[in-house]
C-alpha cells in the first residue's frame, strides 16, 4: 500500500509511545491475576497513597472549590493573573530573592515554560543541553521544535554532579552557537533526586559568568524547579546567587504547581526570567506574551486565582505548607526505607538527595526491568537504568524492592 | 544607549499590546468619571450581563464544583481523556457525524487547536488562508511560527459570503504551495457573526475535491467551530458533507468549551481529524499527540471531566442546554435590537445571523472608535472596521448604539 503523508516535512514520523502508561498497563494487567496488594508499580509519577490513590492536599481541594465559578470561569491576561505572578516570585525565592529585574508569564505546567526557552532562546537547528539523566520530554521537545539536545555525564566516578563536564560541553557548545541554553533540574532532580549543592552552584555561575565576560555569547540557564517544594528547607538559597550577573547571562526559571500543590492536571506554571539588564527583562516579557498569545493563549484561571488566594491569606499558606511537609516525610521515610537496604545488599544507586523518583544504573535497564515483572515490582526502563517512583508506592511495599533489584541486576548482567 | 537583544534571530521584536484589553481600561476609566451606568463597553468578548459580571451557566458550575477533587487533580493522558474525545465528537456532530475517521486530540482552548494545524500541517514561510475580516491571533500565530498569512474578500457585493475569491485563492495558493491550509471561522463568525450556508459549503467541497482530485496539492480545510453552539439549531447539517472526500482533502475541526460552556479560563478545547483515509488520520493523530507532548503536554483535566460527565447524564446536558438557550435567546434580542436600528438610519452592517459580535465596515475604524468614546461608546477597532461585542452589552444599552455609530461614522468619514 502507497504511503499516504499530509504533514509539513518537519512533522513527518513523529510519533511517541509513553513509555510509562505502558508500564502501568501491565501493573494493572498484572494485578487483575496476582491481586493489587501484591504488585509494586512504581512507575507514576504522581503522590500516591497505600490503596493507590492520588494524594491532594486538602487545603487546596478546599480553596479551589470555593473560588467564585465567574471568576474562574473567565479568560486570565494572557501573560497570567498579575498577582499570581507576584506570588510565583514570592514562593519560588522566599527570603532569597535575587538582586536584579525578574518577570513571569504564566504556563500550562513547567513543560510550557521549557517550550517558550527552547523555541524563544534557540535557533532552528542549534542544540541544547542538559545532564545525561534527565526528563524524557526535554528530547521529545527538541524534536518538535527542530532543535537538537546533547547531555554531559551527570555524575563523576565519586557521585557528585560532574562540574567539569558541564562546563566542557557548556564552552564546547559556545564555540559554534551564539545562544547556549542548559536545563538543569534541580533541586530534587528528575529522575535522580539530586541536588545541586550551593558550591556547585557557585562553581558554574564563575565558568558562564567568565564566558559571559567575553561578550561572544549568551548563556541561557533554565532551572526546571517542578519538585522543589519536596526539597529540604534552605534549598531555595541558591536563587540569590542569580544577582547581578552579566547581561548575556539569562537565568529562566521553570515553575509548576503539579507536585507542590498537588494540582498536576490544573496545568498551572509559571516561566520567570532574571537579568540585570532591564531591556533583557522587558524583552523577555514581550517575546514570551507573544509566544503564550501564538501558541495556547491564556492559562487555567482558577490554578492562578488559588495561588493568590493562598498568598493573600498567610494562614491557609501554612495549612498548605504544613500538608505538604506531612507528605514530604512520608516520602524520606520511603526513600530511607529503600536506600538503606539498598546499602545493606549492595545495590548502586544514583546520589539521591530528595524527590519522587529513585534509579539505579544499569546498561540492561530494558532486561532488568521485564526481569523484575516476573516479582511483580513494574519499573520505568531509562537509557541509563532504572527510574523508582517511590511516591507510587507504600512504604511497606518499598520493603524488599532493593534487594529484588539487585538479584535482578546481578542475574542479567551476570 | 546599545540595544541589547539575547534571544534567538525569529524572535526578535516580537510584542503585541493587547488592543481589546487597552479599548476596555479606557471605558473603565471613562466609567471613574461618569459613572458606570453611562457606559457602553461593548469591547470584550464574553457573554456579560447587565451589570458587567460574567454570565455563567449554573449547572456548569455545580458539575465543575461536584467532580472528585483526587481525579481532576492528575495528569490527563497528552491526547485527552478518551472520554472526552468521545464527548466532544458528539457534541460537535451530533447527528450529522461525517462518514469518514474521526480522531481527536485535546487541546488549550480553540487555540492549541489552531496552533498545532498551522504547525504541523504548513512549512515554515508556507502562507495560509482566512477570510479578511477575521479574529485577530490567527494572524499572531503566523508570526510565531514564521508562516504569512494572506486573506479573500469575506462578502461579495451582495453581501453574501465570497465563495468565488476565497476558491480563486485557494486555487492561486495551490500553484505554489503544496499544503493549502484554510481556515474559515463559521457558524457565528468572529467577528461578523456570518455562517455558511449549506449551499456555500457545497460549493466549496466541491471546488476544493476538484482541486484535490488533481492529486498536485493536499487541502487542509479548518473549521473553527468556537461559536457554533450559539448559532441556531440546523447549524451543525454542514459536518454532513466531510463524508467520503478525497484522501488529500483533511478536514480540521477546532472545538471550544469557552464560549458554549461559559468556561473561557479553564482552557478545554479539542483537534478532530476528519479524513476517509484511514493513514491520514492515524497520522494526524500521533503527530498532533507528539506536538502537545512537547509543547504544553496534558490539558486541563477538570475541563475535559466535566464534559464527560454531562456526556453521560443526558439529563445533566439537556439543563446546559437550555440554560444556555435562554442566554443566546437574549443575545439574539440584543442583535435585533441592533439590527432594526442599524436599518432605520442607514448604518451599514456586515451580515450578521448569530454570534458575540457585529461589525460595521469602515476605512476609518480608528478614528470612529475614537470619536465614539466622546458619546461614551467603546468599541474595538479592527483594520475593516468596527466590533461591537453585542455579548458585552445589555438590552437596553444597545438602544441608540446604531444612531451614534451611524453619526459619527457620517461625521468622520464626511
Amino acid at each position: 500500500m502507497e504511503k499516504i503523508s499530509l504533514v509539513a516535512k518537519h512533522a513527518q514520523d513523529k510519533s511517541e509511545t509513553d513509555n510509562i502508561f505502558g508500564v502501568n498497563s501491565a501493573a494493572n494487567a498484572k494485578a487483575e491475576i496476582v491481586g493489587k496488594e501484591n504488585i509494586v508499580n512504581a512507575s507514576i509519577g504522581a503522590f500516591l497513597d497505600a490503596s493507590g490513590k492520588l494524594i491532594t492536599l486538602p487545603t487546596v481541594e478546599k480553596t479551589m472549590y470555593s473560588l467564585p465559578f465567574d471568576d474562574v470561569a473567565n479568560y486570565a491576561p494572557i501573560a497570567g493573573l498579575p498577582d499570581y505572578i507576584n506570588a510565583v516570585i514570592d514562593v519560588t525565592f522566599g527570603e532569597n530573592k535575587p538582586d536584579a529585574f525578574v518577570k513571569g508569564i504564566a504556563t500550562p505546567g513547567g513543560s510550557g515554560a521549557i517550550h517558550h526557552a527552547i523555541w524563544n532562546y534557540t535557533e532552528e537547528g542549534d542544540t541544547y543541553l542538559t545532564s545525561d539523566w534527565f526528563w524524557g520530554p526535554y528530547k521529545t521537545m527538541a524534536r518538535e521544535m527542530m532543535r537538537k539536545i546533547d547531555t554531559f555525564m551527570t555524575f563523576d566516578e565519586e557521585g557528585k554532579f560532574n562540574l567539569q563536564a558541564c562546563i566542557e560541553k557548556v564552552e564546547a557548545l559556545a564555540k559554534v552557537q551564539k545562544n547556549v541554553l542548559l536545563i538543569l533540574n534541580t533541586p530534587a532532580h528528575n529522575p535522580t533526586g539530586y541536588s545541586l549543592t550551593d558550591d556547585e552552584w557557585q562553581a558554574l555561575i564563575d565558568a558562564f559568568t567568565e564566558l559571559c565576560n567575553k561578550k561572544e555569547n549568551n548563556i541561557i540557564l533554565f532551572v526546571d524547579i517542578a519538585y522543589m517544594d519536596f526539597a529540604p528547607e534552605g534549598s531555595r538559597k541558591f536563587f540569590k546567587k542569580f544577582s547581578n550577573l552579566p547581561a548575556n547571562f539569562l537565568v529562566l526559571v521553570g515553575f509548576s504547581m503539579s507536585k507542590g500543590y498537588t494540582m498536576y492536571g490544573y496545568r498551572t506554571g509559571c516561566l520567570l526570567g532574571i537579568s540585570s539588564d532591564e531591556q533583557v527583562i522587558t524583552e523577555f516579557y514581550d517575546v514570551n506574551q507573544f509566544s503564550s498569545r501564538g501558541t495556547w493563549s491564556n492559562c487555567t484561571r482558577s490554578g492562578m486565582r488559588l495561588l493568590i488566594d493562598l498568598w493573600k491569606n498567610p494562614e491557609l499558606m501554612a495549612k498548605v505548607n504544613a500538608e505538604r511537609n506531612e507528605y514530604r516525610e512520608s516520602m524520606e521515610d520511603r526513600a530511607h526505607t529503600f536506600i538503606n537496604e539498598a546499602k545493606e545488599v549492595g545495590l548502586k544507586m544514583c546520589p539521591y538527595d530528595s524527590g519522587f523518583f529513585i534509579t539505579i544504573p544499569t546498561t540492561k535497564a530494558e532486561e532488568v526491568g521485564l526481569k523484575l515483572r516476573e516479582d511483580n515490582i513494574f519499573l520505568v526502563s531509562l537509557k541509563k537504568g532504572l527510574r523508582i517512583a517511590i511516591c507510587a508506592v507504600p512504604a511497606e511495599k518499598i520493603k524488599g524492592m532493593a534487594t529484588k533489584i539487585k538479584k535482578a541486576i546481578d542475574q542479567i548482567e551476570g
